[in-house]
Parts: C-alpha cells; structure tokens; sequence
C-alpha cells in the first residue's frame, strides 16, 4: 500500500497466520499487544494467532466480542479503552483486528484514538475485510443517527491476510462478500470482471477452490482497492469515491433496514443493480454491459426486497455524509471496467432504477 | 505553526473577535458552522461571534455545555454528534471551539472524529489556552480510568486569540494559567523568565493590564510552544516532551485528587517546585535558579496541598500514559531556560521533591 511515509505491506497467502509471530517480531518494538476479535473467529482462529504472539515473548490481551455490527458502538470502545488502561497498556501498545470488517472498523477506532493513536494490525478474516475494508486506513463506530459516523483514518502498521481463513466462512457471507470483488471489476478491471464470469462458481465453493487460484484473486483485488486509495487515500480528490459503485444505494437500503435486514454485500447487489439501470437511462452504459452485470450478480445472490418505499430511501440517500450541500452523488459506469462520478441524476432516473432493482430480486 | 501541509496561522490580538467574519470567509467553503462554548463563555463572548458568522452569511449550530472537565467526555462528545447529524451537517462542516481548554479539547476531539473529521478554528478565551492548548493539535476526552486518555492529533484551519477576552477571566484563573507562562520562561526563555520576575504583577491585575504588553506576551509564549511543536508533532522525537515540565508530578497530583481540588496551572507550580528540587538534588540545577523559579512562583500562587500520600502519587505517575515500559521520565532543568529528559531519577529522588514541594506549600 503506497502512501509515502504511512505505506505499509498487505501480506497474503495460505496459512500465513502460523507467522503472525514472525512478522510481528520483525517489526514491533513492544510486547504490549491486545487482539480484538469477535465470537464466530475466536473459534477458529484466536488460539493460532495468540500461540503465535507468544512464541517471540507477547502476552497479548484478549477481547472477544458478539458478532455483529451492534458492537461498533461508542460504548464498547469505551469498555475496550477500560480494558486497556486497567491492563496497564501504554503508547507503544499495538492492537490486533483479527476479524471482519466490524472488527476491523471498531479495532481500527481504537487504534486511531487510545492515547491519541496507538499501532495497529490488521488480520481480516472474511472476502470484504480482505479485499475491502482492511485496506486504505477508513476506521470508524456508528452513531444511533447513521453507520460510521464518528470515524478517522488511521492506517495500520501491516495488514496479514491469510486467505485459509476464508475456507470456515458461511456460504451467504462468501456470496455477499463476492459482491466487492464484482465491484471492483465494474469499477477498474473488466478482466477481473470477466473471470469471474468464467469460474464464479469454483471460488462460492470456498471450502474446495483451489488455494492457488484464491490466493491470486484475492491479490488482485487487494492491488484495485490499494491503487485507488493511494491516489485518494481522504477522499478528497473524487478518485476514492468510484469506490463507492453500489453502494449509495446500497447504503441507503442498509440504513433504512435498520442494518438487521441485508449483509453489506448484498445491499451493494442491489444498489449495482439500480445503478447500471440509471447508467443506461442516461445513455451511459449500453444494456449489454447492463445485462452482463445483473447476469453474474444474479449468480451471486438475488436478496429479497425488503419493504421500504423508494422515498424511504431517496431520504436516505441526501442525508449521506459523502454528500455535500445536499446534492446526492452516484458512481456509474460507462462500461463493464470503468464509472465515473456523477451529480446531475434526477428523481426520475433514481425512480427508474429502483423500480428496475425490485424487478430484478423479485 | 509550521507543520508541512498542516500549516496554520495564529492571528493574535486585542478585539480580533469582531474580525472572525471576515477570517473564517476568507477561508471557509462551506456556510456549515458550529460553535461549541460553555456557559461563562457564552455569557461574555457568543453573541459577537455568531453576529460576526451571520454577517458573511453562516448560520451556525451554537452548542453551550457546562463548565468544566466533566464535559470532556465520550458521552457528551456523543450527545453532540447526534444534535450535528439531526442539523444535517456534513463533512465540509467547520467547528469553532469558543472557550478554555476543555472546550477546545472536547470541540477538537469532536472535529478530529466527525463523518472522520472535519475542520476545526481555535478560539481560545483562556490564558492556558491561548498560551498552550489551542496550539499543537492535541485533542482528547477523559476516560472515567484517565484523563485525555481518547483523543488524536487533529490541526485547525486557524487559532484566532483575542487577547481582550482574558480581562474577564477571574483571577485565579489567571494566576493558574500563568503557570504555563512561567513554565514557558523555565524550559525554553530565560528572557520571558526575567521579564516576569519584573512585571509579573501588571499581568495579574489582567483587567488593566497595556494592551501592547499582554498581546506581545502571549505572542512571545505562542512562538515558545508552537516552535516546539512544530520540530516534534507527534510527540515522537522527545523535544514535545519539554512542554511536560512539571507536568509528571502537577497531572498525577491533579488525577489522585480527582480533578477537582486542583486548577491544572495549580498542580503544575507544585510540578515545577518539585522538579526543581530533584534536579537540584541530582546536581542538574543550581540552588540559585531553584530559588529564582520558586520564588516566582509564590508571587503567582501557593497552592493548598491537598491530603494525599507519596505513594499515592508515585503510583499514579507509573500509570502515566507517556511511559513506555514502565520507566517514570522526568523533564528537569539544567538551569532557567533549559531542560532535557531524565529518565533515571530514583524513588528517593522523588521523594526529595515531594518534600520539598511539601514544605514551599505550607
């Protein structure tokens, strides 16, 4: 990840999760060390991590969490922040997000924040933290009013992504994690795009994908996100936000769901959905490319359309903070491998895409 | 403040208040303002500000808190996101800390976290604030286990010091808030230091003090903290470490206390007599300079000693959040205008100064 003097290696690989005492010992200065992580990955991966920090003389500081987005609160920082200082844990501390994205967001928070700013390590555990949110520094909780509200930039010190983690994940968080790596296609990479066309259905079944090919794809995933943060790392400069493909919508249909209803990913689906449809009506994006999209997400998953109303949603979407002065700005692609940023899109064409969308996960 | 990229400038002087209109439009995109001040600011100083605001087209969001460090916290950092997001503020929103230094701190802490920041203005009312706080992007909130345990480095757009707001401030106010002053003189400026030995008293009758004098004042002790903070953002390099004298021994005496029985420059003469007295007894500083800086020091204030044992402050200081490893580092002067990091001073040493510090309380 190249970001000057904040750049940083994203290590991937099979089993790499055996050397997370290596590549730790070969970087940090202390032996204070916390690992954050959450239930469902406490099972399988806590100990192997943990064994490994002890191996090169670490004591690290377990917190385990519920699963879950409900914990990327203010007040379970604040409980962690308690756990840190009765454990004695200074500036030179470096925290561990073993986990999701949640946990890496929330971890991330920490880091940003605990004695203004201690290391950190991200070790992410599922398709969206590998390819997605362990990358470009993003860390945040959310606020009762909106999702990742009060946040920061804090990048780590490395990022550790053993793709074998991958092969304990649930069938429907593979599928709404896809929902990125299609994303990223969309956005930067037809090749990638048409991949995935070609052998989707080998990497669904993540328990028996080729190591090899996993690997690669993860890889070439990871370098999409990385480039594009690296000319944008704040998002100041509007490159970032192609990131953001799907996800105006999808964020909206999150929201008004109260988070409970959809995955992130499958949100995205949905919100790429709606987004080629109000491409093509703009005359950007030929029904073609449109129909590929939707025919690869269809193979991914087709989410059930919650019952919201499309105002319900458009109300969402203004009152987004990547908004500014209260125009509402969508990401669209041209073609199958590029978008662009676009701020001229009316109630009508958003209209029409929604009603496009509900068609289509019917 | 010459910090690369985050450069700022500090705009000091008598009735500057009536120019924030003017400032803030020759720099602010956005018309999204908040001021965020407390209730014996407010009294004083808010009405002018958002006049001025209003008057180049702002209609900011005032937030007034109580006084006090009780405000300093994640719950009421908390409290305040929600009353920006309901306003719909968004990311090219500017928040404007209008008071002391809890204000600022909790304002900046806010700015640093916000949608992951977003622009903050210093306007410090406060001589500690103007001198110190609102200089150097330090922003935190309290831990129920520590104080500015949660915070970040977050740099304002601007610092505007209307030196005319100090005649309200009450007297021990001003006397507390000298301390830094003297510190100013004892770590960095000998010349400040003499010049204080003269005119001390014309500064603390503040309410008549010459213009002229308490802005080239201020000024003089801005540069001191702004030089040094500029040369060691991060607090990485050690020189930032200056700025603690007599801050190891003046925050463990505020935190065994509660934060309530000590105004923060209290503790700190008690820090600096203390201090002296151990670098006197390490043959660092000679008897002479001991005496000059205690004896400065009685003519702003003699603070109470609160009831509280050796231990109970040496413990406190182990807990510090500047340690690393365990080891308490001191800041000890080797004579007026000049100090180093000490980091092997013995218990007995310590308890030198606390007796010391003791017995000049008397």
């Amino acid at each position: 990840m190249e970001l000057g003097e904040r750049s940083y290696p994203i290590y991937i690989g099979s089993g790499l999760l055996s050397d997370i005492g290596r590549l730790y010992s070969e970087r940090g200065e202390s032996k204070k060390v916390v690992v954050i992580t959450s239930l469902s990955v406490e099972k399988h991966y806590l100990r192997q991590v943990v064994r490994g920090l002890r191996m090169v003389g670490c004591d690290p500081l377990e917190i385990v969490l519920p699963d879950g987005e409900g914990q990327k609160t203010l007040r379970v920082a604040d409980g962690i922040y308690g756990d840190m200082i009765e454990a004695g844990l200074d500036r030179g501390t470096v925290i561990i997000a073993l986990g999701g994205g949640v946990i890496g967001d929330l971890a991330g928070f920490i880091a940003a924040t605990y004695m203004r700013g201690v290391r950190l390590i991200h070790v992410p555990t599922t398709i969206v933290a590998q390819v997605d949110s362990s990358i470009g520094g993003k860390v945040a909780v959310d606020h009762r009013l909106g999702k990742n509200m009060i946040g920061a930039f804090h990048q780590p010190m490395f990022v550790l992504t053993d793709t074998d983690t991958l092969r304990t994940l649930p069938g429907p968080e593979v599928r709404a994690g896809m929902a990125e790596v299609v994303k990223h296609g969309m956005i930067r990479d037809a090749g990638l795009f048409g991949l995935l066309e070609e052998r989707l259905e080998e990497v669904l079944d993540v328990e028996h994908v080729n190591g090899n090919f996993l690997n690669d794809l993860i890889e070439r995933n990871c370098r999409i996100k990385a480039e594009v943060v690296s000319a944008d790392e704040r998002e100041e400069g509007g490159l970032r936000a192609i990131l953001n493909y799907g996800h105006t919508i999808g964020h909206a249909l999150e929201a008004v769901t109260g988070y409970g209803f959809y995955r992130h990913g499958e949100a995205v689906v949905l919100g790429m959905v709606a987004a080629a449809r109000i491409a093509a009506v703009k005359g950007m994006l030929s029904a073609a490319d449109e129909h590929r999209q939707n025919a690869l997400l269809k193979r991914l998953v087709v989410p059930e359309m919650a019952e919201v109303t499309d105002e319900q949603i458009i109300d969402r979407m203004r009152a987004d903070k990547k908004n500014r002065e209260g125009a509402i700005r969508f990401v669209l692609a041209e073609r199958i491998g590029h978008v662009r940023g676009v701020g001229d899109v009316t109630e009508g064409e958003i209209g029409e895409g929604l009603r496009t969308m509900r068609e289509w996960a019917e």
